[in-house]
């Protein structure tokens, strides 16, 4: 085989190991994922699965990176609306994570929490969904409020997220997503300075 | 034994395996329960073991019960202050959740999915805190608004506790908590009506 042969071959084999994993992963969840068995559903020997990936943890950051990468792309179609975009920003991202809901868990750190935290191009990535999901606060806020409205955001969708995806919400949770958005706009009575009145004991 | 010290023998068994797993959960996660560990760790054969569970599902199940139960407790002494209950008892909520993470993450299905979407016991204490989560809101907005606020406060709870336990959120984000709810009430631009504007492309 040439060097440009190989070269090819190698690239190639780790985009299937990648994309098997994924596959593994879409169908039965996180705790199911091992090198042994991306291995042998890619038809290679397992000692070729550890020459592209020193380990487990290893591939399981490379896909959440890919995983995050993924839904950056997915925010920067969302629509600008007469709503503006932040509103539909949120809307694609929970739709984004339904459809792939193993994979957001794998992103969000179950069964490699510690290879997740670590990994500086899962932050890279994660970085960039996290600047398009908050993109137009600072057209809209007072620099003061931002790192707070930047964290109600992001823990906003976040949870909707985690909820519709664990069935732990009411059925039909998923219509009220644009009133939630709606509501988060125009603010509801979990504090002080609303227009909804603040009696003590409510 | 008489049948009196039986009965009191069989429930006292039961709560020290409870306990038992409860600590090996807190200490490594709920990847790491298996009944085995749970009855080596209290001493027991582990065929005594599944007299009380029988299977792993059932004791995740029960464990997760008794967090959303422990929740509820947590949630029940949260003070009124001058801004109400709603954003004490969301501060309360992550409290209590930051002190359990490992519980936390059990009572919303890590490792057992199926057997927590599928447990009667976990929904009705995980109705029972929720209910004391978002008790006030009724009496502060209009019916029409009820569903989506109350999708809308457990998924900020629930959604800020999660990106903190899993360290996702920047450092210092557990500080800007009584922010988040400030801004939650008051409202941030993700939609229509707001006082920030609405102009599109931001």
């Amino acid at each position: 085989m040439s060097p440009a042969n190989r070269s090819y071959h190698h690239g190639h084999l780790r985009h299937q190991l990648l994309s098997t994993a994924r596959q593994l992963l879409d169908e039965r969840g996180p705790s199911a994922l091992t090198l042994r068995e991306v291995a042998r559903r890619a038809g290679v020997a397992a000692p070729s699965a550890y020459h592209h990936f020193a380990n487990l943890d290893a591939l399981a950051a490379t896909l959440a990176e890919q995983g995050f990468a993924e839904l950056a792309a997915a925010l920067e179609t969302a629509p600008t609306d007469e709503r503006g975009r932040l509103a539909p920003t949120g809307e694609a991202y929970i739709t984004w994570a339904r459809a792939n809901p193993e994979l957001y868990r794998l992103m969000f750190g179950e069964g490699f929490r510690t290879a997740i935290e670590a990994s500086n191009g899962v932050h890279a990535s994660r970085g960039r969904a996290h600047a398009l999901l908050v993109t137009g606060l600072q057209r809209r806020l007072p620099d003061r409020d931002l790192p707070a409205a930047t964290l109600l955001a992001w823990s906003l969708v976040h949870g909707l997220t985690m909820l519709l995806i664990d069935n732990q919400s009411e059925p039909g949770a998923a219509s009220l997503i644009p009133d939630v958005f709606r509501l988060a706009a125009r603010g509801i009575p979990l504090g002080p300075a609303s227009s909804f009145g603040t009696e003590p004991g409510a």
